[in-house]
């Protein structure tokens, strides 16, 4: 499995440009992003406090593919093409996109070795 | 569902402190975190490219809880204060830690209102 993982920063203007953002996140992008072909499954989350510190990011959303052939398959189709510009108009430099894969080394190590 | 997202920064020092940093993960911090009432699902995963820029996280791990609730109970327990108190040494600075929750009125509305 691996995972595009957008991590969305709060915009400048304050509760009304958040809110703005939210509501063309969701009428525009996020049925976008539905259309992608080999896109299995999409979690969108916010942010409702950092631990221990502050943050600027405001929304994450998980996406997550069969693995990473199929995500630059996805990443490559018109769906994506088209979320990406409608991203840059409605979020511009406020997107960070990350491809992660899955660290099972880490998680099946035994103790100290 | 209440998520607790940990997002790793780079360690200063190199490749070696990297496989410092993920190896004392595996071997003492995660075996903390296992311990933790509550906590549904762990996913540890790496930073493998960001897409149309650079980032300085290298490890991104999440974990489920009930609710906040739960969340906060795990967060109060033995294990997870251990596990805090790991992190600050084999980690020190480099997490940060947002709680996340399901923004489900973004994924159901209906197109342009």
């Amino acid at each position: 499995m691996t995972t595009l993982l957008a991590l969305y920063r709060r915009p400048e203007g304050g509760p009304d440009a958040l809110a703005e953002f939210e509501r063309r996140y969701a009428a525009e992008h996020l049925p976008l992003v539905a259309a992608t072909p080999g896109l299995r499954e999409t979690t969108v989350q916010r942010v409702s406090q950092a631990l221990g510190g502050e943050t600027d990011i405001v929304l994450i959303t998980s996406m997550t593919f069969d693995d990473r052939a199929a995500l630059d398959e996805g990443l490559a189709s018109d769906a994506m093409r088209q979320a990406g510009r409608n991203l840059r108009e409605i979020a511009p430099g406020l997107a960070t996109l990350l491809v992660l894969e899955p660290a099972d080394d880490l998680t099946t190590r035994d103790g100290p070795d």
